[in-house]
């Protein structure tokens, strides 16, 4: 077991020796920072993170919420836990000094963010989820709405959640029930069930703002009838004080394998009382409105997908460099002492791999979170839409390959633990079951993966996949030291039969054979993603190769060996696995498609 | 959710169609068998596992057992399903008649045995070390010793455990340091510690006999100087009866992620009462003979691994069936109505790779089973000594192929139920954790690596790997239909870069470059795994183009064309893998072998 939530001297590495943030301290909006008040941020992100979310991590999965006389008991930690993200700012850490915000980068908030999830994953929702639905008010609301739900969410007085899935639809959000009926009052009456909404009952907060997805009626079918709704579960007064209970109840709660102290709740809305609800923006735009924090929340789970991977890496690795058991390979004499078990090549794997997942991962999402910033801040209006149309690329992988590599970290750190890794006495198998959730919620992989080859590399002309071609070109240049230039070439040469690929699947879409198409998207993705990744160990490398010829001490030379070392193993043990795919997906291959259910 | 543990009509084609064990009602000892009666002891293990196995295994999992008073608290249930297998004649099932056996063959107790853990991994547990622990008896005990404990145990009356591992010495059993002193009275006086011991306690049964390894004082070092002592909880008088209690003291549970219903107990020896052991065959041959529980607990291990990867399957197959989500990826009419998710093709490969992991690893699983049976009962001396060859360099393929692609199967099945499949109000997630197990206990599947790589390839001057290559090879030569063809041909070139790559990892062996050799083992293990379930999905796709060619109804013919289709599945999206492994292993990669413990 460790403190160690995520390695500074990594985070540094990225934020500035990858990602050059200091950089962003000379935008007019970051005018007030420097890597000075970064760090700092990142230094109370850390302590807070240490102090307040790992001390009930355990605490809060072995006694998770209860559903008691129609409400939630839980941990009193938990709200200690949010009053100090809150009270530190987080809430509003990206907002404007106007609203009591910091004005800090996306990537610094990413960065910040990370410690909480790796830390506790689930009592880190409770504050996630308000900032998103406060971002949706932000963007979207009504004037009146806004000066009513910012401040108190923004200061950790009421909460947020999204509330979007019911029974009969999940991914088919076209399919949802919730009927939305104007009243002569000015608000609509709202009925419906809603279920799996992650803080949906809590005892944190006086208030609950839920964001909520229905129809007003006689809308359209489909996705283009929906709308969005703010749905407090305690009204408000004109003057923003809390009035009545409005008619939200919680139906039950829902018991989970991971992320086990985040309620997952079954809620009803207008059933034993009036449910009012307020419109957010233009009837009927609810889902694109909504998909924009959709984004933010894929990204969201990508970066917390990668840093629960990360914190299991963290305690596999401590131990393995604890733990005595067993000899070196080649020393046959019982009477020698027991080595650490890091000595042994396979539990070196072990780690190699959960560093390549890990850092890997965080590298991908903190490449997102700085095009968000881009996408921003940029001083020109042309970066500006292209750092959100390589975003909006980008999105799905982001959410995506650290959800699916995050989680094998994970199984890792079980292994390298051995026995003691399956017992809940140690720390490890519950950062496998709480990052299990990843890869499912807010959209399955396998809806990425339609997401990306259905969609988003044919936007905008292709023109994100372009941008994303040019910029893993002009790494692939700079990658001149002895020691990157053969994996620059290996990735190049992937990445040409990934674009032939890629054009191939584009004309079968043209052709209308959509299914065709998209049966293998899940390949697709994978290939899509273990390119970017190897891109961002690329970046990586070459920076190392930089810091390593310039570096004073043992302990960096160590730092940037261990970068250099992690790259070849994404290069000679990773990236090659993307060869199937490229077969699979060339040859369009039919097995699954052709596949009929009566044969199972 | 389903009722099917594992699905009838594949366990025949397996048992009848693939394996012929119809066959074996000719030999000797099963002379009074025959189909009818196999699938009598079949039938009846399915229903005792769905009926008394199945009805708690979520209870044994949510309600675990506790530690109270010293002593342990647990369901009645479990005690309920321990009688009924023990009543059906179960735990003695392979036994001779004379000892209370049904003389059944091993294969048909493999599957027998399928049905339990599929239908509750925790509760099999205690009579299946049950079985273990008299099997070390009956084959290495004294006369006396037999008499006095195999009666109790194979009726039921007492269970067994095998008490191996100590806080310090877990993979390395060499370091053991529990000691044994021989007392005046002919017995030994043992003390020590042991830990992770399923089973170590119970409510079930009025004894416990421990099978305890230990070190007789002046010893040689290492695992040469390791003996076996049969150590029960209650000793015994000379005619039977329950006597004192021993010195074996429960010093806690340890709390696991799966298999919960499975105590795992912290055991003192000699701590607070002298503890009383009885030597097991010759002084320092105790690792020896825990081997052959062991290679017999490895299979198991496997078997159990593919049948929750199994149960896994068939729970997700039921709900993609019955769910209904979206619309066919061409089909943009949002007023159609939903499609069952099994319409997917992302689905169906889901379902497609759960079926090649879990029914090809149970065909592997059997086809080790029916090795034993050759090795028991084969009426050649040569044709029981190949058997036994093969089936010794095949124990850790068949232990570490389920156990990697059983949970494997497992997380699909979440994925494939989405939203519901991380709740626990669902079935799969509870297959996930228990599969977690697998990998890891009887020998992580690195230390099956190293055995399989540093010693079964070589033994008895490759013995083992010759007959194995001969049985690949009358299976290739017999895939003359249209459909198996390619896959063999594809097999074939896979298998001779496999024997080149292997020859090649021997003289580095041979030439002393031991670590150099075996730093990839993980990779070779994988190799030669996928190798052998492409055999089996083979063997089955041979067997199902006879089938389908003499199918008299609809039924039938989907059945088989679902095998070839699976087989497809397992040419296309499998088998390519094991490409970047013969790189890995052909360059001696040497990736993890140079990486420091300081660079991490």
């Amino acid at each position: 077991m460790t403190d160690t939530l995520i390695d500074r001297r990594d985070l540094s590495f990225q934020l500035y020796e990858v990602l050059d943030v200091e950089v962003l301290a000379e935008r007019e909006r970051f005018a007030d920072h420097s890597r000075d008040t970064f760090d700092a941020v990142i230094e109370t992100a850390d302590k807070i993170a240490r102090e307040t979310f790992a001390n009930h991590n355990r605490a809060a999965d072995q006694d998770e919420p209860r559903f008691v006389d129609g409400k939630v008991a839980m941990l009193p930690q938990v709200k200690q836990a949010f009053d100090a993200y809150a009270r530190a700012g987080f809430i509003a850490g990206r907002y404007d000094y106007e609203l009591g915000g910091m004005q800090l980068p996306e990537t610094v908030m990413a960065a910040c963010n990370g410690f909480f999830t790796a830390a506790n994953p689930g009592t880190a929702g409770y504050p996630f989820l308000t900032t998103a639905a406060a971002n949706l008010i932000r963007v979207f609301g009504s004037e009146s709405q806004k000066s009513l739900f910012l401040p108190p969410m923004l200061s950790g007085q009421y909460a947020g959640t999204m509330a979007l899935t019911e029974p009969h639809a999940g991914s088919s959000l076209a399919d949802i029930r919730t009927s939305a009926t104007p009243d002569s009052a000015g608000h609509y009456l709202i009925k419906g069930a809603k279920i799996y909404i992650s803080g949906g009952e809590q005892n944190i907060t006086e208030n609950i703002v839920h964001m909520v997805l229905a129809k007003i009626k006689g809308a359209p079918a489909g996705v283009k009838g929906i709308s969005l709704f703010i749905v407090p579960k305690l009204r408000l007064s004109e003057t923003g004080g809390l009035g009545e209970r409005n008619g939200v109840a919680l139906a039950g709660l829902i018991h989970k394998l991971g992320y086990r102290g985040t309620t997952s709740a079954a809620l009803s809305f207008g059933d034993d009382a009036e449910c009012h609800g307020y419109l957010v923006g233009e009837p009927h735009q609810g889902l694109k409105y909504m998909f924009q924090m959709m984004n933010e929340a894929r990204v969201g789970v990508g970066c917390g997908a990668a840093v629960i991977g990360y914190r299991g890496y963290m305690h596999s690795l401590a131990y393995a460099k604890d733990r005595l058991q067993g000899r070196r390979a080649a020393d046959n004499n019982p009477q020698s002492e027991q080595v650490p078990i890091i000595e042994h090549a396979d539990v070196r794997r072990m780690l190699l791999a959960q560093k390549a997942y890990s850092e890997g991962g965080l590298a991908l999402c903190l490449y997102g979170a700085r095009l968000m910033d881009d996408q921003n801040t940029h001083p020109e209006l042309q970066k500006r839409q292209d750092a959100g149309q390589l975003l909006d690329l980008l999105t799905p992988v982001i959410k995506a390959w650290p959800s699916e590599y995050g989680p094998k970290a994970n199984d890792l750190a079980i292994q390298v633990y051995g026995g003691a890794g399956y017992t809940r006495e140690y720390p490890v198998e519950q950062c496998w079951r709480d990052n299990r959730l990843n890869p499912i919620h807010e959209g399955t992989n396998g809806i990425q993966a339609l997401d990306l080859l259905g969609r988003k590399v044919w936007q905008n002309q292709s023109n994100g996949l372009q941008l994303l071609l040019d910029a893993m070109q002009a790494d692939l240049q700079a990658a001149t030291s002895a020691r990157c230039e053969p994996w620059a070439l290996s990735l190049s040469e992937t990445l040409q039969q990934a674009v032939k690929v890629t054009q191939s699947l584009g004309q079968t879409l043209m052709a209308g054979e959509t299914e065709q198409a998209l049966a293998n998207a899940s390949c697709y993705l994978h290939l899509f993603g273990h390119i970017c990744v190897a891109w961002m160990w690329l970046r990586q490398a070459n920076a190392a190769a930089r810091g390593l010829s310039d570096a004073s001490n043992d302990r960096e030379r160590c730092f940037y060996e261990g970068k250099l070392q992690a790259t070849q193993y994404f290069f000679h043990w990773e990236l090659p696995s993307v060869a199937q795919d490229l077969v699979l997906l060339r040859n369009m291959d039919d097995t699954c498609l052709v596949m009929k259910a009566e044969w199972f």
